[in-house]
């Protein structure tokens, strides 16, 4: 059965059930109801505080075939969940669904996890490195799960996921159970992932290295979700959670692709004052930011909000009233994070806030314009971010798709190139985000409208800038480099993707290793 | 059937079906999920802005049976709640269920709806003046149905209420639905209540008189959970919505009675450095800060949190240093929405947060000390705040019984006479916060201790108060006044007092006029 973009997926996956193919951005509406957490109650002045991650383990009842949730807030400084996974294996639980925001590559520890059946399912925005590869040879039981983050909010909201406890890292914790992300030695700004997680998790264990006196403030997820508190040595690696200021890439090419998306916005008419965008942070995507900026000053615009996995440089853009406000869903570097501290217009946001499609209206639907990258592009304007050009899973879909689909104009950068490959092709490995999604194509060597938006084509005809059909582009880089060869494939599917309206857009199969 | 504090509810009440007695204040667990609003979705830049109320009552598809409600944040003000329902009468729609979070006498204008059947039921903390009379009398068509503020959160989140359209009354709103209550004329500051209907309510209608631009900042309800916007001339008269500070009373007898609580929390041993506080906003109760505030000032000892319906008084304290924060569900005064407005460490909550007993620990659970005012006493402690001597209704649950059964410490201010009639009595005519639940009662004339607080009865026994047990309280009362004669009731129940764990505590029967 072809789904509405002509991918192959079949009516029923083994291990994940009958699903639903896409058929289209807007054509699914929700039915039914949000799912509810578990009733819970707790006596004034409970003692919420347990000795350790293994005695929460026994607290919550978990068992086998549970689903377990976590945040990955701290990305590669992550302590929280290779520790609470290995407390599990040594229970001699099994069969876990782990379903975190998303995985990296310091979760290639659990690998010996997925080997041994205590995960058997894992649904995630993304996975790399070993992991990445491991998944795609098939370890797994269970088909890998891909949502995007709009994508998970949505399933967390309408019970399609259903997390029975989840584990939260909690940079600031009080005695009751009020979190924040953004004091202590693990700070990690942002906590938009594990908002949505607190709030519909039957159960909820906190484990934090910064035990603060009751109430804590400011409150990110209240004690009202919180059942029980671990505090541990160190959740995270400072290091690992957070880099220093991201800066604009000097790469020359990824500076001209950033040059040209620029001016696509600029052409097509949403560089306006109190324009709204989001930036991806990818090199060539930030880069963007930069030229922005000058656009911004030189004419004497600001925009309105800015929204995001959020970086200081764009905080920095707010601070210096370019723009009003900060939608912040995850904070990427550590000026971000000072700034969400200090700033009271740089807001956090849930998940839900940012990118839930059945919802009445993420952030992300006012939108103007976002700049997102890609692994690569095809004539149909699709867009893949999860495999590379062997078919291995090793990206992230974040919240590529969600922009996409909420933002007035899409762009989405790439070289043209990388080594001897083309990044536009007759058609991705994998669809991540649907072409009737994104408005224009930028790489180094041209840049190609998607013929829907005739208003774009128009605005830009005159720029000079070199607008091309995407069958242009793609015969220039099949010229250079030549065809690629098609990924030999098995039948077995490893993963799904799925859309953020609960549908499936595309399947990854096993490759021929 | 006798519940547990001995009073007669029967196993069924016509109009709300069976019901559950009290059984204690701790004893009902909840089982269950919490519910779940109707899921929704909304296209990128979707405009939610209709032409009216009437256009939004269409745009629902409100019918009848439905369920409505609203906030009473603009308490005598308000001009929501009269006229949308105004708006449905004229539509010809019947039988709706009124679920607003409390009623004021402005809302005596509902009386000609009840007659016509166009209101049958109504869920609401109390209601005074007419209405009280009115609703005492028997014309509604179902038992009046008291809950207290954390009741009726735990029954909105088990389903017990089932919003289908919350009409929103919003100080400042944007074009996307995002909302907060400290901008705008018609400020009221804390939109506590409406937090919870917005969350679970099916369909949500702000609206507003104050359109912004978006994205408004400060954001207390997300555009996430808004689904109509109408624009209308004034949504309150901010004279009714809040009067200039309230100050401290004068009255010499509540005066005495605030200096004795203030003593019993002292010599009772949680006036501590760090200690938590909620004060009601009755004379005696509010001036109780008054001693306080000198005790701490003598003492140099500093609180932790305030908690409360939040008055100027109260936030002056924190300003002054005197409490690191305060949680205000709702702003009773000028400076209040003031402070709200402007110290980011006086903090809105959900009344889900302020006192739901149904969820992980709501922040009554962690209150020091409490101080109530009480319309009668008797001598099992327990406290009636609903009706008066001859059982009209005219008064509201508030957060009395949650307050009361989270904080350590609970004092019950009253004067010992009003007029001619004891106001500690063999029996309170009903009973809204059991004994079990109050420590002390604290009258001009002497203060008792619940037997069952041993420690406290210790404490103060050297203090020089005047403590007596509650029955020579009461016997000083009668002595003074003679016994109060009983009301004479008819059998008919005209409405039921809920206990926040949703357990029938009392029923209001009519009395024999």
């Amino acid at each position: 059965m072809k789904n509405s973009i002509g991918r192959e997926i079949p009516d029923f996956i083994p291990g994940l059930g009958k699903v639903t193919g896409f058929g289209g951005a807007f054509a699914r509406k929700p039915v039914g109801r949000t799912a509810g957490a578990a009733l819970s109650t707790c006596l004034p002045r409970a003692d919420k505080l347990l000795a350790s991650i293994e005695t929460a383990i026994d607290a919550v009842g978990l068992k086998d075939g549970m689903t377990i949730s976590f945040h990955h807030h701290f990305r590669n400084g992550d302590r929280i969940l290779n520790r609470v996974v290995e407390a599990i294996a040594k229970k001699g639980i099994r069969d876990i669904t782990l379903s975190p925001s998303s995985l990296n590559t310091v979760n290639d520890a659990l690998i010996p996890y997925i080997e041994q059946g205590v995960i058997t399912a894992i649904e995630t925005s993304g996975a790399r490195g070993k992991m990445g590869r491991f998944l795609t040879e098939g370890h797994l039981k269970k088909p890998l799960h891909i949502r995007s983050h709009g994508g998970r909010a949505q399933a967390i909201e309408s019970g399609a996921i259903h997390i029975d406890v989840a584990f939260l890292g909690a940079p600031a914790c009080d005695r009751y159970g009020n979190i924040n992300g953004i004091q202590g030695q693990s700070a990690c700004g942002s906590l938009g992932y594990a908002i949505q997680d607190a709030a519909y998790a039957d159960q909820v264990v906190a484990i934090t290295d910064n035990l603060m006196p009751h109430p804590l403030f400011p409150i990110s997820i209240p004690q009202t979700q919180v059942d029980y508190i671990v505090v541990v040595d160190s959740i995270g690696d400072p290091a690992g959670i957070a880099s220093g200021a991201l800066r604009y890439t000097k790469d020359p090419k990824e500076l001209l692709i950033a040059k040209y998306a620029a001016d696509v916005m600029d052409y097509s008419g949403y560089l306006q004052q109190d324009f709204s965008m989001q930036l991806g942070s990818g090199g060539a995507s930030m880069a963007v930011g930069r030229f922005i900026k000058t656009k911004m000053l030189e004419r004497g615009i600001t925009g309105s909000f800015g929204v995001g996995g959020m970086t200081g440089v764009f905080a920095e853009m707010m601070e210096e009233g370019l723009f009003k406000m900060m939608f912040d869903v995850q904070s990427f570097d550590i000026p971000a994070i000072d700034s969400i501290k200090k700033n009271s217009n740089h807001l956090e946001m849930s998940a839900s806030y940012y990118a839930n499609p059945h919802n009445s209206g993420a952030i992300v639907n006012n939108l103007d314009a976002v700049i997102l990258s890609a692994t690569e592009v095809d004539v149909d304007f699709n867009v893949n971010v999860i495999t590379d050009s062997n078919g291995v899973i090793m990206g992230a879909s974040g919240g590529h798709c969600d922009t996409a689909a909420g933002a007035k104009l899409t762009i989405v950068v790439a070289p043209l190139l990388r080594g001897r490959l083309p990044m536009v092709k007759d058609a991705v490995h994998t669809v991540v985000t649907p072409g009737e999604t994104v408005d224009a194509i930028v790489t180094e060597r041209g840049i190609a409208i998607n013929p829907k938006r005739l208003d774009i084509i128009d605005n830009v005809k005159n720029s000079g800038l070199p607008i091309m059909s995407i069958h242009e582009l793609k015969d220039i880089a099949y010229k250079l480099c030549g065809k690629p060869e098609a990924i030999q494939l098995s039948d077995e599917i490893v993963g799904v993707v799925e859309y953020r309206d609960g549908t499936i857009i595309d399947v990854i199969r096993r490759p021929k290793f």
